[in-house]
């Protein structure tokens, strides 16, 4: 069975899209599958956050939405574990960038935008596509769940690991992708994304929460006129969470008019919290107790390492590096 | 006392030059100092190396040469080591490279030449600065000997230690160059270096070493004429080695004439073998054990690598990664 990786960004808290897009489909990708691990990518947010708290406090609210939503951090078979705590990824980076032309590094889209609006470009900025690969390849992953716009990185990650098995011998499994094609429309109704501010952050408190649906744009239907709800980002969002009868119910409303974008907000709101009962609770349990997420975290890196360090030592041993292990360096 | 650090290369066999330019000088320094560490950069070596038993041979090699040349690897306060053992500089240069804007690196003198002569430019040729940053930074080291060419190194540790230390705390010592000064002249006169390929190498065998020193350019005087001692190779390399008497009684046959240069060079071959006969053969003996010289560099790992764990985990917590100690990861 294909062993599984997936990076979680820690440079923000997950929200809806997030949980839809990658999170419930990798979970439940985990529960059945081999071996998976999930790495919260804090390593990659040193190239954005340089206050130690900060980057302290998101990979702990990362790793809370995670366990929160059911990622069973017991079982064998998963391993979820900060990036950091696994320093053979920087290792195995530094080896890839011997492998990886300038040139070609230099047109990756993300870097030219970074460069187009960014004052600051530390070089990190430029080489972390190297560094992902690393997670990738040291990971010797099968399947990367990821949205879209990271097909990059997948690709970069499989020219690299080409490249070291001509030179060096059948050294790396090649990764593949498994794109999901979720769309969750945010507040604005573009595609819901942290960058664009539009999100909807189900581990709000509960009047936090409420204000954000109330910002939901939605047309200038009076109260008793009838509504679309082909267009309407509110029915959308429902539709998703609802049961069948109670989306009919919503669509008779909408169809029926006297009935206002307020109402249906509420409604969602109300669905919000009642979907998300076990998830909240969860969540507001595991930010409350740290140290049981740094426990969890502590145990998912001695699952990772040992990994890790079964092949870094293969990687060492085709580059003509010593096996730390004969000498007890590890 | 000042902690001292010297790199040494690892793609090619030390020469004349390095001995009398470095690797005398750093020997006589670790043997007065606290603590000395002697790394072979055979990780740097990898932006140029990708066959495992050229790497290991060259590592062997160098190891070899400094072991000969007197570097006391029994005494506690010295540690020869191949840097690959130490992988903690790859995670230090991680995060160094994102604290150097790419903007400035790109500046680099060495780069951009490669740039302007190399086919295949990988990525490590461009970020290997931060690397050596990184092998500096981690060792804690407040003098760096090295040539004149390698001054902007150190420049660049400097500026990442003192950005570094202005976002982060003081976390890093702003390590100084010992620049050494000596010239020694290569088979064509022109100052002796690897890329020129005008190199004596003392660690040859008895006749490779000879047709070398037969080798050396001279002019075209007569056998009988009187020679000119002011610019003349052969006299300035027997004149470094050569006591007062036997420099004064060369200058007299190269005044007197009737003293070929052929003569001249069997005299400087002959010193070479003389001055140099115990490197020579401590070096055979290296090369012949190389499990001695492996149990060496381990030693010298462990010494380094308890040293790096120190420093790596103070970054580590000003950064807020968390102390791998405290998982019992290490």
């Amino acid at each position: 069975m294909a062993r599984i990786l997936t990076g979680i960004q820690s440079t923000g808290n997950p929200h809806l899209g997030n949980l839809f897009g990658v999170i419930f489909p990798s979970i439940e990708l985990a529960n059945s599958k081999e071996g998976s691990f999930f790495f919260i990518a804090d390593l990659h947010s040193l190239t954005h956050i340089k206050d130690p708290k900060i980057l302290k406090k998101f990979t702990y609210k990362v790793a809370s939405v995670w366990l929160s939503c059911g990622l069973d951090s017991g079982s064998d078979r998963v391993a979820l574990y900060r990036q950091s705590d696994v320093p053979e990824v920087t290792e195995l980076a530094w080896y890839l960038t011997c492998f990886y032309p300038y040139q070609r590094l230099k047109l990756t889209h993300s870097f030219k935008d970074k460069l187009s609006y960014l004052d600051d470009v530390n070089t990190g900025l430029f080489t972390y596509p190297l560094l992902m690969a690393s997670d990738i390849l040291l990971s010797d992953a099968e399947k990367i769940p990821l949205g879209r716009d990271q097909l990059q990185h997948i690709e970069i990650t499989r020219e690299i690991a080409k490249r070291f098995n001509r030179e060096m011998g059948d050294i790396f499994i090649l990764p593949e992708p498994i794109v999901n094609e979720w769309f969750i429309p945010g507040l604005d109704g573009k595609k819901m994304s942290k960058s664009r501010g539009n999100v909807i952050d189900i581990f709000l408190s509960d009047m936090e929460l409420q204000r954000q649906v109330m910002t939901i744009k939605t047309d200038n239907s009076h109260l008793h006129a009838t509504k679309n709800t082909d267009r309407d980002i509110v029915y959308y969002l429902y539709k998703l969470l609802a049961s069948k009868k109670k989306v009919y119910e919503m669509k008779d409303s909408y169809l029926e008019g006297d009935y206002g974008y307020f109402q249906a907000k509420e409604a969602l709101y109300s669905l919000l919290l009642d979907s998300f009962s076990i998830e909240r609770e969860k969540f507001a349990f595991f930010i409350q107790n740290p140290f049981v997420v740094e426990k969890i975290l502590a145990k998912g890196a001695l699952k990772a390492s040992k990994a890790a360090k079964i092949t870094i030592d293969r990687i060492r041993k085709a580059l003509g590096f010593g096996d730390m292990a004969e000498f007890g360096l590890n």
